[in-house]
């Protein structure tokens, strides 16, 4: 794996973008892997992510028993395998194997990092509190993991239906903010 | 104003690639507006967004006071003035002066639209449980305008410090996902 291991203080670099995700859950030894769009970060540091799981998957199940969960940020490269997970069922489908991707070991959750994904996110839930009205859940970054060969990530986002915007160029504003 | 009407069923489409947004609040008649990175869909229709707020910030008390904002996003001709709004308070500054910015009539909340963002989101509060802790408020938007002349909004995305990445192309992966 090209990965090393990221300061947890700049885990909102990877996420602010607002890319589309991979998520990953484990339960019985069974991993399982979602797509998904809508999250963002809550707090710098210790690095906190809300994210909201449609409540009718395997994962937002699994999740909500185990707690544990890794954020994988994939890029443009990916985009046909991202989709395709996020147009089945882990219920019925062992995606990784049906997408090619990776499992690997991650240090302080059981569920797997994905060995494509250029950033991977281990989590675990601190609130569940918006759950069962919003489907949130509130998730604190526990180790992070990204590949440092890769810069200005080519990360995808939703624009809605079949279409996705690619990260484009980086501009820089003289800026006071963090 | 170029805005039109747009219909609430895809405001997600606008929200969901994770731009930089302006977020305008109003008190007493004075209007003020922030720069923020930290927001999410929550639901389709009615569109529901999830957001962040530094707890400081003169757009959270209001906010917290009001129960009314206008979620305007930006393009890349306005990244300075976004980063402008970002480094300094309303408490001293009328904004909307300092940076040439155009407040325009909401039709269901006070605090106004800017003219020169593309897409506008009248929202209003409807929970405000994780505001105390998280500094999280989750809105339901009223009424959404969109310019419908820019197509693929070259939005701004907050990379950390000084950088933002500007949306790139727009490609299309066959998909079964809303």
């Amino acid at each position: 794996m090209e990965k090393k291991s990221y300061p947890l203080s700049k885990v909102y670099q990877l996420i602010e973008t607002g890319p589309v995700v991979l998520v990953t859950t484990s339960s019985k030894g069974q991993a399982n892997v979602m797509a998904l769009a809508w999250h963002t970060m809550m707090d710098f540091e210790p690095p906190v992510i809300g994210m909201v799981l449609g409540e009718q998957s395997l994962s937002f199940q699994t999740l909500k028993a185990t707690g544990e969960c890794v954020i994988n940020i994939p890029t443009v490269e990916l985009a046909r395998k991202v989709v395709g997970c996020g147009n089945c069922s882990g219920r019925t489908i062992d995606k990784f194997r049906k997408f090619g991707l990776t499992p690997v070991k991650a240090a302080k959750v059981k569920p797997p990092l994905v060995a494509e994904c250029y950033a991977s996110l281990e989590c675990k839930v601190i609130d569940a509190r918006l759950a069962a009205k919003y489907n949130f859940f509130i998730l604190q970054v526990l180790k992070a993991w990204v590949d440092p060969s890769v810069k200005e990530a080519r990360t995808i986002h939703h624009r809605g239906k079949a279409d996705f915007m690619v990260a484009g160029r980086t501009i820089t504003v003289p800026s006071k903010m963090k």
